[in-house]
């Protein structure tokens, strides 16, 4: 008995989040690679570029073609450059082939948002998709799992996003910290930052070195802010400060907030966090005072919480740790995958951190 | 024409904080190193355990005595364990020495309020020294330094204190900022836990990894209230959260409040900060939307501050870089030194960066 | 049909090597982990230490209990520092367990050898055991794979033994280079130096380091001697140099030979290279002028290697570069472990490599 | 009594070599830096791109402009692509201002060999400038001090032949070693492939990596040739592995050599090197069984070479430590224009290490 691969297609393969993507899938049993896109790399062989990661039959990256991609594939996953993604998104889903994106391009109910917040592009590629960007599944899987086994776009979160929502969700869904002043205190490794040649993300640039960017206008503010508000219901808006730090993969968030009932304790808090999320076996809530390092999820799934209370005022921080290329990125986008397919969720993304 | 150069004790000299005073006075016109003390190092000959930092004629690493110190030195500088510097302190002051102790013993006006937070070093050193903690000058030199001129004990501040308090200091003095609310999320290398070996401190546990430690309780929070409670005159309880980076040397703070009065911008913000430093030249106040990255002070004594206010809700984040055993540590003990000698305090204190 | 797992102890299992073994083990359908042992971490509970490494039923570490180990247990793994494995393995290996070790305890043909070696551990634990130094095999897998399979105790090689030996002993054996003159330029990261906390260890020494050390003397050297000279069947002696950089995993090997026949080509040698271990998928030799990072093989038991003749002089260069923890420690004593099982040496050994 | 300084063009001055020439003269009472060109970042301000290292009215820029640099400067140093310095090199001796070089152009006494190994600058620039080739000092500070002192133009070594030179010309010169089977194994941080945005040097890329590149055929290995046959007498001809390492700054060389008397102890190696480096202070050489880092010369202009000898078979190994944008590169630049000036050739260039 063997069972059926579906026929997937990458699209932008060369970029980490795309080799993060073909790593994931290239011995899994439930998928095929079919195609393999790409765009300043069309043309190469695979197995030249990426000796550490070969794949059988040494396939040759194409361009993009919207024919070949529905010809040969049942489902295409796009790594691809914010508004890139939207000039194939719709002729894709056109054709009846479901799309897992990895771009900002879905991520906002609303197309204008979009174009608020990404100008830049927006003024490159003049959108008009306002109905794909409403109907369009936020990706996060632990929360929306049930829409997005019915999706035909999937919109992926970003990292920091993924690292803030998952920790915050149950608080501020059920009113337990206040939507007023919230701030999000996020650590990224560089592989976050993308593989093209820039030089603030040389070594020489950023080994040694912590730095801050993007204070109060970095653009995941608003995504952030968007799902927040969607599920509490409330306008709520967001301190968040990204940092680079000399890491090559893993997130670390560090978010405050205040309880409404200052007489809750780190312990009521964890319990509920830990209820809240006791299904998802990659969501791993800590004990009080073990505090995760960026090392432990790294090279998985996985996302590590931890939460305290101070007692004298009712603040409560949490930290999030995840691989910022796999539960932030590109093992989130598998884990919708396998929704989409009628799987579980973690299906063939059970990795082990390989310690230290 | 020469200048008498005074006589200085570096007590606990092989540590990262004495090697860096070391370093400073090794070849400092007003300065003469007379006397190195160590504990675990005492007996060896100095330039075996530093090939790469060699002083003339080659000293012997002394054990710490306090009539050799008096005999030999105008003044000590004690780099050592919290709780250790108390038992020779005394000593030294009564025998006319002046002290600058970087250790935590004479941080707090009140003794009993360091034997709540330094418990455990009390139960062993079980201190009497009440009137030494409450004359000891707090020693952040570009606010007290006419407090440090005159000060027969300068007690230097920790290097989280000193990178907070900065910045923070005008604000909550002059009462432009909301007393309440303040968050402190900092960075640091590694240098600052250390030199003694410890397995979390091992470069395979510290490389590719960012975690924080001290959730709530860190000793370096009652530190930064009671200098903020001091300067404001009211109670501020703060929250500060300490992290571990994959760096060496430097430390970066993002500081969280709110205005008072929301109508101020980052203009506004900035031209107040500048203006409450301007005579300072190792404070560096940069322009707008100008973050500074911790390479930037590295292996000087400078301290970069940003700041950025939201104009949406009136929140401020402030940024400061400095590197932590400098302008954190030993570079202003040296500042105190400075200014306990009748010097500018930034006398031979201006180093360059070598950038990258 | 459910297969009989075999019972497998390990003891040392929480230093680094350790680790590897739990995690490699852990989720592996042939092995069940029914004994941990350790020393300084006796009685603490398995999960408490290693949060992002949780076993089922969350084990406690054992004292070194040999009849424990020989109740519950068919095979033993022994991560124990030089010296200490020999004061156990006699006693397992009377007992029917057999053993496959991690120490140098049985890499020399010869104990008196052992002793001139490891002079200071032989003057601590006075061994006898000379018959079980001539019994063990060298467990280099795809070398000795015959010997391994039916041995009661395997010997594992050093990770600089192991990166020199296996792209050395083709050339060597069939007298394709010069037995004089062989150099090896070793690179390590720093895991391989352990896990016991050490001042030249520390993060804030390494970091931004490189340096070499054991010049000439280094223990390896006369391993990798040893083995060579066995192999050619003349006494080889080699010029050594291990090098400390800062990485966590990986070792490069850049060694230098001299052809006996300057008229072979890089294509020719390639070529030889890899017919030799045409068997063996975790040996990748490499197309000319591809070069192997340490981060290729980084968390698989794989080894890269290439090389390139100086076509003036028949001089010629391999770089063989492994992860120092899997293919150099134990990720072999698990290919060992497989032979020993009857099982294909790689099985459950074929992990992909998380770039970047 | 003031001194009237020193007017210098620094030509290429926003690459990691610029950089640091700015940052030695900046404050360097014996030069003022008069002129400032760029190519990319023509028309910027320099505090704009370098808040980190101010400089005083905040110069701006320029083109490069033959008459404007004469117009303004006594002696230019070119910090330029290879190639490129060649074509403004000929324009400035011939207007009558020195040259100090840091580019590869001037390096070999013939352009025939300069066209040979630079190939693909020469297909771009078509040199004509044999004479200048034949005239060109080259400048190893140590070695060369009487003739750079007379020159017009001073070719700087580049930091591999740098480190490897200093060790080994003593030995060669005086034919202590063996001509034949010379090897140098270097280990380079990142700095050295300068500034320019590289996929390979993407932060993601370097980090927790160690890889060799260029075997056999680096252009190095015929500079280092070069200069080794011209001091021996005959023709040398080496091997020599560059390695990539991810730190920032710093090189180690690994040199492996035969002594053609194998009696020599490493004692009677260590009397004649240090011997012969006697009367220069940044030349350090080492007690037996002290090994350098990169760390210990970082920062500085210092070299820190150490030596051992194989008493089985007289072979010997040179360790070889340097900052490589100093030593390796700007701080011998400076050597060399002190020497060009009448100056002590280590003037204002004793920095000390910053350890850790």
């Amino acid at each position: 008995m063997t069972v059926e691969k579906m026929n997937v297609a990458i699209v932008g393969s060369t970029g980490y989040g795309g080799i993060q993507i073909v790593n994931l899938l290239r011995n899994n049993q439930n998928y095929k690679i079919n195609y393999l896109g790409g765009n300043k790399s069309a043309g190469s062989k695979w197995n030249d570029l990426f000796p550490f990661l070969q794949l059988p039959k040494d396939p040759i990256i194409q361009e993009v073609n919207i024919n070949l991609i529905c010809d040969k594939c049942d489902i295409a996953i796009l790594s691809l450059p914010n508004g890139v993604s939207s000039t194939i998104t719709p002729k894709l889903i056109n054709k009846g082939i479901k799309v897992i994106d990895l771009s900002a391009d879905y991520r906002y109910k609303s197309l204008d948002k979009w174009k608020e917040i990404y100008s830049l592009e927006e003024s490159k590629y003049n959108r008009q998709d306002y109905d794909l960007c409403s109907q369009a599944v936020y990706g996060i899987s632990e929360i929306n799992f049930e829409s997005i086994a019915k999706a035909n776009l999937i919109s992926c979160p970003g990292c920091y996003p993924t690292s803030a929502l998952i920790p915050l969700i149950p608080f501020v869904s059920q009113g337990i910290i206040e939507n007023d002043g919230i701030i999000i205190d996020s650590k990224s490794g560089t592989s976050g930052a993308g593989r093209e040649p820039k030089q603030n993300l040389l070594h020489s640039e950023i080994a040694e070195g912590v730095s801050a960017y993007g204070l109060i206008d970095h653009r995941h503010t608003s995504e952030i802010e968007e799902n927040l508000s969607l599920i509490s219901g409330n306008q709520i808006d967001i301190t968040f400060t990204p940092h680079l730090v000399p890491i090559v993969r893993g997130m670390l968030s560090t978010i405050y907030g205040r309880l409404k009932d200052p007489g809750l304790t780190s312990a009521d808090c964890k319990i509920l966090l830990a209820n809240y999320y006791r299904k998802f076996t990659n969501i791993k809530v800590l004990s009080e005072d073990i505090y995760p390092s960026t090392k432990w999820p790294k090279n998985t799934n996985d996302i590590y919480i931890s939460l305290k209370v101070d007692k004298r005022n009712g603040r409560i921080i949490f930290l999030s740790a995840i691989d910022n290329l796999l539960k932030g990125q590109a093992g989130q986008a598998i884990q919708n995958l396998n929704l989409i397919s009628g799987l579980p969720m973690n299906k063939e993304l059970n990795h082990s951190c390989f310690y230290p």
